[in-house]
This record gives structure tokens, C-alpha cells and sequence, in this order.
């Protein structure tokens, strides 16, 4: 009998996941932790998994509901500072242009010490988003809290982002994944960019990067936080370099300051910062194959080579510090001198950077402020542990954040490919969140294909780290599948996929005929050659014939998979450079 | 200015490698190996790569020039034992299908005594085929031998076979990829399996293995025999289930001999041959999750259950051996009990069969007769390496040759990726082929999209596994694009790419004005942001301020690169598990 999927939820989610539903959690403090239910047939439980997408029948002219809004007043030592307000260069908005309606303007908040996260779970105090994280996370709330106190994890969410679902970066928990957006002085409008967020977080980007360049940076901004369940970063130094008119030797530390409380204020949850671009270590890039190709890296060398000193990251890290603080806005330690090419990795300008960021996470942390670093880049395989390794001892096992890497340049176009292998390695070494790289890379701006194949490759690289780490969640949703699929239960197997409608296009493809649907086998092999119709045979002859060794095996089974739980769990929660 | 690319090739060879052309290098014996060289601009010179195009521009109905022929003949040993002529039941064709023209049957050689590569090898002759793959591979003749020799590379190379363009398997070798076509009883026809022939090659598939299961095998692998410059492999089960009507139980030696010599003489390369599939084994695959997920090893454990005593693979084995050894076809010993999911990896069933692929491996040696490993299939990460390192102890080093692995079970439509992240790898662990995974795997049947996506995909898994390992030829690909890149050499970017034609389209998708591709900028950043552009800003300030400093690192640099290619040499030959 053909069971027809149950459709229970409309728009974009219910396209992308027809037979899934959207369930919540729910938790101390009216805590409610959504989650995705995959309806299964045949009897089998649903299956419960992490879901990225947030509210979605909302008007974007609207934006979120301010979930953490209570929570954050709550906590008290905040005070309002004022209304959010377009800055004047904003409000030259040409005829054409995506105007910021009344409704996207916001109260802004601002703590009169530090409010962060860390402040709070060094203090010892479980906050709802811990709560909220733990929940999401399988986890117990204090263990949540103690990786953030130890800095071993982060939590970003600005008090002027209530619209977030709360969750963590780092390498205890699930390895998450960054989607780049942002429009270029070249091409994109905020319209396009909203819906790749949507799309993006839709597809399970953890946390989304505004890297827009262009025109109207300030209201795509805007728009973006307000529609965004997922932390929003940015890299400060490009609106400030928009400001002083694009000469970086013009930038000054008043214009990047005003600019870090201008986006702090409109809530973005982490900040990209290229401090640990020291002057003495530019010209160690000059005999590179590909120089620097870190955009703040590349400015920053610029502004240090112009005038001959130390960057005003550098200088002011402190006053940067107490800034983000008074948001509670995460750093994310930029690696401006990362390898641009398998020739420049591993060397002694992208070392030198690393050894500065394990300084500035220190100091960061001295100010309660939350952080992760940046690594690469492009790395062959053989380099990338060393990565890891490095990372874990000079930053005193903050959160590492690689964009790939790359484990070869040859291949344009396929870019989200060659980086996945180096993600996936360098996620089940300990890197707690993976920037995704799409088919573009070296090319041109994604649009919405490529956002989606970038998101999709890299919770492919995410989850297999979270299998080879041994994540408990991270088997049961492969075990599922692999039952479904063994089965024959073909409308399971897709909705399990992590892209189920392609999944069942591919197979329609081949067998579109709806009975080729509950066919117990296949296109590939037809139903003379189906191994897995054998092996029901030899289910059969091992029940009627071999119970006794069958029960041995199984009983040898049970036990490897409590060793294996066992030592899973160990290996997890101690440390993950297997 | 605006340099327009040379186009030197005409066809579907033009039109992939739009400033590519053909070049052969000389050696000695009249041999002439082809090679692709990339033009580039900018007065660089042009890059040779490894090509496994084959002659293009050949009538499909008359076949590939029969290179080898006389190689073949010159070393005596062969007598003429017929002319190929079509089995009766082949001769049923219906109205509408393929015809096989009488210029695609050819005069069947066999070998009075051995007449395998290792059997020449091990007499210390270099043959004709041997210095082919030595200039191909940018090896010395002796070590390619002595390597067939001992048994840790083979050589497939049928005598029926003279189409072919020597090639070597090994893992002291550049990492191949076989890709896999084939109809089935349910969809697919004889023109559309030699066009993804055809299509598989040029993108670089290394080895094709025929795996039809349909009506018309014999025709449909004599027609992809005659066309193919690459090795062909075969799992000759499948052809003899359809001899006795599709019941494994009905099969015998006699019909599976035959079989073998049947396909022997019509030159396929390789038989995969899942002769470790042993009685006492079936039963351990009993509480998998997945089973039998082989077609070959499904069929010889119903053979093995429905008799109760081993298969006739594995009895037989020696006189397998004896027909394998008069044609030079090369083993691939299957491996019927791969895990088929994450959860069944590593399974006392799969390192069962391995132990008995060992002890194979050594029988078929003693015949002169060259020998692979098949290997898994799904698994984690962090359980490949023990694959590899069980296959080299137990197999004596033979060549290993797996199928990805698929490091999650949960994106069917992506498993060209999922699998890419386990073969690169288990390519930089030792595995000297790789078996491509399409977006169809567990779907449907490929077409020639998923051939090409399936065929790029493993390339870059390869490339970035010869990366890993060192292979003197891989950084050379890797700087010129790199170069390319870093100065704005757009057109001489794309023509280095895998696959230049998509790399173009990407680019012209965002920035289509022809001027774009000589702009010092790109779509992603535009202009002012551009950190290429800047580097030469720090490479001037290196040139007029630190040049003392710049020397010192540039010294330093150098002697890196020395330091590397000593300890990569060491690592590339000495052994790969790294």
C-alpha cells in the first residue's frame, strides 16, 4: 500500500521537507526548542533533527518575533540608548532602491558593564540561552555553561538580536556551518540577499556572514538581523572602509569605532576582525605564490605599511574589547594572512597571525568577551592536522573556524567540492564551525543554487565529522536511513535525505512509475540482481539454520556498541584529535 | 590586450579543453604517449597533463586504432584461436536495437603460458607497456616493473585488447579513478553506454567498468571494447546469472568458465571476482543493518546457502587463474560483504573476506597473474585508515581499490560528495584507485551529467590525494592556476580548471563583459576590495623597504622547499600512510 506523506507544513519548509513537520521542545523557563519530525512510515518512530530555519510564514517587512527579548531585560543591566536610526549616508537611497520600513527600526540596548554570555557563565549562572542550547543540543545546561566560561565554546547572541535561536560554537557540540552572503559594489539587491538568508538557514546554515561591500550597507544589514533565527557576522572594516570613501591608508580608529557601535547597536552577533595582522609579519608574504587574499587582511597590511605602525586593531584591541562587551558581540579572530593556494600553506606569515590571535584571545577574554578564530584557507590534506594542533595549543582550545580548506586549487567551479574534503577532516580534528564555500568561489557572487549546494556540502562535511567524532545524535539519523533504504521504504529514504525532494527526483528519473516507489528493488541493479532481496534470503536461512552463531554475533555486536558508546562518549567530551 | 585562446582542438575534446591540444611524448620502442597541453598567456609555458581522452575522432563503428597489436604479437607466446563471433543467444536481437558491424569483431589471441606484465616483470623485461606508463607517469621503466613485479602495482592490459593506452595501478603511482556504466534489465541502450564511454574518458575516468546486467552484455561490452582507450573491467557473474535465467542457485562452474573465457577473449582488463565470500561468513552478515549490499557477493551467498559448501569461485580458484593468466586479465578480488552503511563499517564480515582477498591475492600471484583489492563502501572517517592498514598486511601490499567510501549514509543525491571525502583520504592513505560515486548512487542509473559530475569529482579526490602524498607532478598543476589566479589571468584560470568550460560560465554569469576577464578585480569584491590588488601594494613596499628582510625569508623559503621535496620524496616512495 502506498502511503501518502503526510503534508503538514506549507511555504518553502514544506516544499523543501515534505513529510516533516515542525515540533518545539519545550524547557525550563517556557523555553521551546524548535526541531524538525520526519515522519516515517512502517511503523518506525519519527525522527527528531536540528533545524536552522526559524520561524518562516513571517512578513519580512516585519521581521521575527523577539524571542529573547524578556530574557534579555530580565538579566537586567541594560539600558535603552536610543532608537535605531538610518545614518545619514543610509538615507540617500536612490529611486529604486528597498526602502526600511517603520516596523524594521528597533530599541536599541546596551549593557552598562558586560552582558555577554561568558560574563554570565563565569558568574555561574545558566542563562535561557544555555538552556536553550542544552536543549538542543542533547546536553546537560552546565556543561553548556562551563564550555562558554572556559571559552571553549561560544554562544553569540548580541542583546540587540532578540529574534536569535540561541546556538553554540564548539567542539563538544555539533560542528556547525556558516553561509556567506552579501551584496558587492558589482551586483546583488537586498531583496535577493533576505531570501538567501531564508534559503541558507532553510537548508541548515548555523550562522550567516553579511560581507556586503556595496551600496546600502547599512539597510541590507537591517533587514538581514531582523529576519535572521540564526547569529548574523560581518566584517566591520569593510563599512568603514566604505566610509572613508575605499582608501584604506584613510581609515582612522574613530571611523572603525563608530562603525563597530553602529552595527553593535543593530545587533550583529560576531565580528570578523584581522587584529593579529602585525606589520613585521607582511613582508613574510612577499614571496608568496598568491600574497595575501583575506580582503580585511589585505586592507589592513595596507593601513600598517602606509603608516609605518601597528594597525588600530591591534593598538585599540582593549577599547574594541569593552565595545563588544557592552553587546555582548563575539570575536571572531580574523586570519588575514591565511594561504590563498596549496603553495603558501602552513607557512610562517599564516603561523605568526595564529600565535597573535592565541595573544588577542586572551586578552578578549579578559573582558569576558566571547571568541573564536578564523583558520584557512587552501591546505592539502597532509597540512591540515597541523592546523588543528597549532590552533588548540596557542589559542587555548578557543572555537577554530576554517573557511574549507581547500585540499587542491585545480578545480574552479567545483570549489564547494575541494573544500568539503578538507572541512570534513579538519571538523572530526576539533574545528567547531565550517565556513561553506560554494561552486562560485574564484568566480563570481552565489545565487541561490549555489547557496544551497554550499549549505547542503557542507552539513554533508559537518555530519560526517559529527559521525567520525562520534556525536552521540549523529548515528541515529544515518542508522534510520540505512534501515529505510534496506527496507525498501524508498518515500522514507528520501524525506530522511538532507535533500529529500532531489533525492526523489533522481529516482523518478529512472523509475517514475509511483509503484517503482513501494518496488522492492531498484533501477540500478533490477530486480534479478538486488543484493538486498538476497540478503533477505539470507536472513531466512540464518534464522532457520544458524540461530546459535547468529546469537553469538549479535550478542558480540551489542557489546563492541557499548565499547563503542563508551569510548565515543569519551572521546567526544575529552577531546577530539582522534 | 585581449589574448584569444588558441583553439587547436576540434570536437567534444575542443569543446571540454577549449585551449588545449594533443601532444605525445616520444620514447623509445615507436611509443607515443599523449598528453594534453594546456596553452597559457602572459608568456608562461604551456602545462602538460595526464590525458585519458584516447583517439576522439574515430568512427564508433569501426573502433580505436589497435595500438598495441604488434607489441602484443612481437613477444610471442599467443596463437590465434578464432575470430570473435557473437554467442547465439546474443544473435536474438529485436527489431530497434544496436547491431554489432562486422569492422567491430576482431582475430582472439591466447597465450600458450602466461603472458601477464607480472609475468614479464618478474622475468626482468620492460615491455612496451611498461615504458609507456613510465613516460606517462614520469617514472623510471625499472621502477614500473619492478613495482608489477612485486605485486604492489598491475598493469591490466588484455592481449585482446591492443586498443588500449597503457595504464598503471599503484600507490606509488598517480591515484586513478575507475567510473563505472552499464544498462540494466530496467532503462538504458548500447549507443548511450559507449557515448558515456566516451564522455567518462574525456573528463578523466582511468578505467570503466562495463557493469550491464540488461539484455545485449555481450554486444553492449563489444562495442565499449572496441571504443576504449582504457582498461575495461567486468563482474562476469553477472552475465552467467543471465545464462541460467537469474537464480543464483542454478549457476555452475561450467557456465561461469565459460563466461570467463567468453569475455577473456573479447579483451576485458579486469574481472572482478568475489571469490572471498566464504560459507562461514554469510551468517555474520546476518545482523547488519544493511546486509549484502554487493550484487556479486548477494549472488555467491545464496549459491553458497542454497549448496551449503563454498562457491565455485573459490574452489575453482586456480583454474580461474589459469584462463586469467593466458589473456592478461587482471583480478579484482571483490568484496562481497562491504559494509552498505555507517553503521555496519568494519564488521567482522568485511575484515573476514579481506583476510581471504589476502590469501587469494598470494594464489593468483603464483600464477603470474595480477591481482587488486576491492574495498569498502560506507564508512566514518575515523574507522578508513584501519581499511587501509588491514588491506596492506594482509594483502601483501597488492593494489587497493575502493568504492569512495561514503562517510555518511544521509544525502542520497549527494554521494558523489559524501563518498569524495572518504576516497581523497583513503587515497593519501595508500589506495591506488579510486571507484567513482555518481549524485544517482542508490537512486537510479547515471546519465551523462551525473558521468561527468561523478568523473570531476573523483579527479579532484585523486588530485588532492597525489597532493597529500606528494606526487612529484601534482603542486606543478596547483601553482600554475595559482598563478594564473594571483595575476588576473582569467582565461589562462579557466583553461587550468578541471573542467574550463563551467569555470567560464560561472565567472559570465556574474560579470559577463569580456573586459572582466582581464579586470584586476572580481564579482566578489569588486575593486576597492580587492586583496590581490593590494598585495602588490606589500609586494612594492617589500621591494623599496625590506629587502633585506624579504631575503632572508625568501632563503628561508627555499630551503623549506628543498627540506620538502626530500621528506616528500621519502613519504611518496618509501610508503604512504602518513
Amino acid at each position: 500500500m502506498i502511503q501518502p506523506a503526510p503534508i503538514t507544513e506549507t511555504g518553502d519548509y514544506g516544499n523543501a521537507f515534505p513529510a516533516s513537520h515542525r515540533v518545539h521542545v519545550d524547557g525550563p523557563m517556557g523555553i521551546r526548542v524548535p526541531m524538525r519530525e520526519i515522519h516515517l512510515s512502517g511503523g518506525e518512530p519519527p525522527l527528531r533533527v536540528y533545524d536552522t530555519a526559524g520561524p518562516r510564514e513571517v512578513d519580512v517587512r516585519h521581521g521575527l518575533p523577539r524571542l529573547r527579548e524578556e530574557w534579555i531585560r530580565a538579566r537586567g543591566n541594560v539600558t535603552e540608548v536610543g532608537r535605531h536610526e538610518l545614518p545619514a549616508l543610509a538615507k540617500n537611497l536612490r529611486h529604486g532602491d528597498a526602502e526600511m520600513p517603520a516596523s524594521l527600526s528597533h530599541v536599541v540596548l546596551k549593557g552598562s558593564g558586560p552582558v555577554t554570555q561568558m560574563h554570565y557563565a563565569r558568574r555561574g549562572e545558566v542563562t535561557p540561552e544555555m538552556e536553550f542550547v542544552a536543549l538542543r543540543e542533547g546536553m546537560d545546561p552546565d556543561f553548556v555553561r562551563s564550555e562558554i566560561a572556559r571559552g571553549r565554546a561560544i554562544l553569540p547572541a548580541n542583546i540587540n538580536h532578540p529574534e536569535l535561536e540561541p546556538m553554540i560554537i564548539g567542539r563538544g557540540f555539533k560542528v556547525k556551518i556558516n553561509a556567506n552572503i552579501g551584496n558587492s559594489a558589482v551586483t546583488s539587491s537586498i531583496e535577493e540577499e533576505v531570501e538567501k538568508l531564508r534559503w541558507a538557514t532553510l537548508w541548515g546554515g548555523d550562522t550567516v556572514m553579511d560581507l556586503s561591500t556595496g551600496k546600502n550597507i547599512h539597510q541590507t544589514r537591517q533587514w538581514i538581523l531582523r529576519n535572521s533565527p540564526v547569529p548574523i557576522g560581518t566584517v566591520p572594516i569593510y563599512q568603514a572602509l566604505e566610509k572613508v570613501g575605499g582608501a584604506p591608508e584613510e581609515l582612522t580608529w574613530e571611523v572603525y569605532r563608530d562603525t563597530l557601535i553602529e552595527q553593535a547597536e543593530q545587533g550583529v552577533d560576531y565580528f570578523t576582525v584581522h587584529a593579529g595582522v602585525l606589520l613585521r609579519y607582511v613582508p613574510m608574504t612577499a614571496n608568496r605564490m598568491t600574497g595575501i587574499v583575506s580582503r580585511g587582511g589585505a586592507i589592513i597590511a595596507k593601513w600598517c605599511l602606509a603608516h609605518h605602525q601597528e594597525s588600530f586593531l591591534y593598538t585599540h584591541f582593549r577599547d574594541i574589547c569593552e565595545i563588544m562587551a557592552a553587546y555582548d558581540v563575539s570575536f571572531s579572530l580574523g586570519d588575514g594572512l591565511r594561504p590563498g593556494s596549496i603553495k603558501d600553506a602552513n607557512d610562517e606569515a599564516q603561523f605568526a597571525e595564529l600565535k597573535t590571535q592565541g595573544e588577542l584571545t586572551r586578552i578578549a577574554w579578559e573582558h569576558d568577551v566571547q571568541v573564536m578564530n578564523e583558520g584557512p584557507g587552501h591546505v592539502p590534506m597532509h597540512l591540515i592536522r597541523e592546523n588543528m594542533e597549532k590552533q588548540l595549543a596557542w589559542c587555548d582550545e578557543a572555537p577554530f573556524y576554517t573557511l574549507g580548506p581547500l585540499t587542491t586549487d585545480v578545480a574552479p567551479g567545483y570549489d564547494h567540492i575541494t573544500s568539503a574534503i578538507g572541512a570534513a577532516q579538519i571538523g572530526w580534528y576539533g574545528t567547531a564551525m565550517l565556513c561553506y564555500v560554494t561552486p562560485k568561489e574564484h568566480l563570481g557572487l552565489p545565487n541561490k543554487d549555489d547557496v544551497k549546494a554550499g549549505v547542503i556540502t557542507y552539513r554533508i562535511a559537518a555530519h560526517a565529522a559529527d559521525l567520525a567524532k562520534g556525536h552521540p545524535r549523529a548515528q541515529e539519523w544515518d542508522d534510520a536511513i540505512s534501515k529505510a533504504r534496506f527496507e525498501f521504504r524508498w518515500e522514507d529514504q528520501f524525506n530522511l535525505a538532507l535533500d529529500p525532494v532531489t533525492a526523489k527526483e533522481f529516482h523518478d528519473e529512472t523509475l517514475p512509475a509511483e509503484g517503482a516507489k513501494v518496488a522492492h528493488f531498484c533501477s540500478m541493479c533490477g530486480p534479478k540482481f538486488c543484493s538486498m532481496k538476497i540478503t533477505q534470503d539470507v536472513r531466512e536461512y540464518a534464522a532457520s539454520h544458524g540461530l546459535e552463531t547468529t546469537d553469538v554475533i549479535e550478542e558480540g555486536l551489542r557489546e563492541k556498541a557499548d565499547e563503542f558508546r563508551e569510548r565515543g562518549g569519551e572521546i567526544y567530551l575529552e577531546g577530539t584529535i582522534a
